[in-house]
């Protein structure tokens, strides 16, 4: 059986849930708890199937696999039902162009390991740490709530779940828990309305996760 | 003919650059400087392209492509010849992951605009942003080094260029710029070296692009 190693809360773990639920897979998820002890990522029985320290790994049979964005390709490739991205070369382009709007040019700036240092290292407050992660979610969404106009129908890109969804619905869960203002996003909440009525999302939500606190 | 607008320092649109001169393909580079007043990037001309208002963007014939790693996929799937990511589906996973070690947990907390952010926003002077590039150049490859050891040959993984080799070589440059010690990651280093011997990341180089300063 398929595990995955995550965190309830960490966004990059959440994606990868969603996407096994939506493709029906059986999945044991293994907690690796990112704050107790000063984070269970560094310990070396799991730096080991992930040298970079950080969630979700993916292990199948014998193949390990770091790297949400990775598993979530790999998952589509290997377990070709439900797709998650499209059939032609650039509506799949499209789509992980909308995925890394997210995956690369918002969440690694705002997740756990940044806010910390931000505090540790340059000695910013929380006001400024809240600051920081209200400008680069807000630089994202701008940007995505316009490029959602063209490309998006019930979800992001028409009317089928993508990995583009997959990777805006814990963004978006991020935001709230940071209380980022989402008024002047119509479209981005939309559609976040409409993934979480899907089973595949609920029961990938942080609160449903064993080791939610 | 593609025409590729980026700027010759950028990291993304370096990527792109050496995956369009692979693959033999002809196209006219644009130039958007993120520096010139403020940044070219802004003007609207350009954000009607690339509404996050980043580089690179393409242009091929009617479609519009952001994001450096979907524009990549898409040039792979789009123009097959010399494909740059391997045939099964779990080695083409590990090749997205390592990609992704750079492209999304490394260059974004690294790029301009958060440089900037944190100077004039969090007040940091250039020794403290410093200490952060080196501190996330060094959290990448660290865990890279330690995976190369499983995936490399001549590349980053194999005997072929890849997307992950990409990803790698501008990311090098640009910690060299730095000054990032990289006496402790020998096959980084051989593999950049080997990368750096062929035409395609010859051309691409940053220092040969017409708006090098």
């Amino acid at each position: 059986m398929i595990k995955l190693y995550g965190y309830w809360r960490s966004s990059a773990a959440y994606r990868v849930r969603i996407a096994c639920h939506h493709k029906g897979l059986a999945f044991e998820n293994i907690s690796v708890n990112l704050v107790k002890g000063g984070g269970e990522q560094f310990l070396p029985g799991y730096s080991v199937l992930n040298p970079n320290k950080l969630v979700p790994t993916l292990v199948d049979g014998d193949r390990i696999l770091n790297q949400s964005l990775a598993i979530i390709e790999y998952l589509d490739e290997a377990y070709p039902e439900k797709p998650l991205l499209p059939e032609r070369a650039f509506d799949r382009a499209q789509v992980r162009a909308l995925a890394n709007n997210i995956a690369a040019d918002c969440h690694p700036l705002n997740n756990l390991r940044v806010l910390k240092y931000l505090g540790n290292e340059l000695g910013q407050e929380q006001e400024a740490k809240t600051r920081w992660y209200h400008h680069w979610v807000t630089q994202a969404f701008d940007g995505l709530e316009l490029q959602l106009e063209h490309s998006a129908g019930l979800f992001c890109f028409g009317d089928q779940v993508t990995t583009a969804d997959l990777c805006l619905v814990p963004q978006v869960y991020n935001a709230e828990r940071f209380n980022v203002p989402m008024g002047q996003y119509p479209r981005i909440r939309g559609i976040v309305e409409r993934c979480r009525a899907l089973p595949a999302f609920e029961l990938a939500q942080p609160e449903l996760q064993p080791d939610a606190v």
